[in-house]
């Protein structure tokens, strides 16, 4: 299944710098980062747990907000993309 | 339906700016700012296509990302917010 995560961390102070820092670090962990603070994670369910566990223990619910969103299997067809495009799409055709 | 719309705007020169503020001003008149970049709309399907002919006229695609989610009619039970969150529920009822 595919998860979308967005996010805004208040880099307000070097803690928040921080846990910018940690945020992409852990999502780089799992997917794709497709813009600034968007993802697209190709998890499985434990995956999925996984992560949200991680990203809950580094925001500050105070300051940040965190918003995951459960695209399903069948995404490839719900996500379109216009102009820069740094993402592989990872279901495609591998040419060597 | 529900249409998730996130964006990166370069915003190195003073024409980026402006892109950035036409594309969210766009945006706010189809649905509600989440986060910095990531807009919920809750649109028809007519609706959805003049937004996003909309901002595929502002966007500038050789430096800007735009990304679409179809979230489909059935999304309130896809999305989990976590932490600092201006959205407002639409489907929920509204206690005067």
């Amino acid at each position: 299944m595919m998860i979308l995560v967005t996010y805004d961390v208040n880099v307000e102070t070097t803690a928040g710098k921080r846990r910018l820092r940690r945020v992409a670090k852990s999502c780089t962990r799992y997917g794709q980062r497709v813009q600034n603070s968007v993802f697209e994670c190709v998890v499985s369910m434990s995956d999925y747990l996984t992560l949200k566990k991680e990203l809950l223990e580094i925001i500050d619910e105070d300051h940040d907000s965190l918003r995951i969103y459960h695209m399903g299997s069948k995404y490839s067809s719900h996500i379109e993309s216009f102009g820069v495009d740094n993402h592989t799409d990872i279901d495609g055709v591998m040419i060597l």
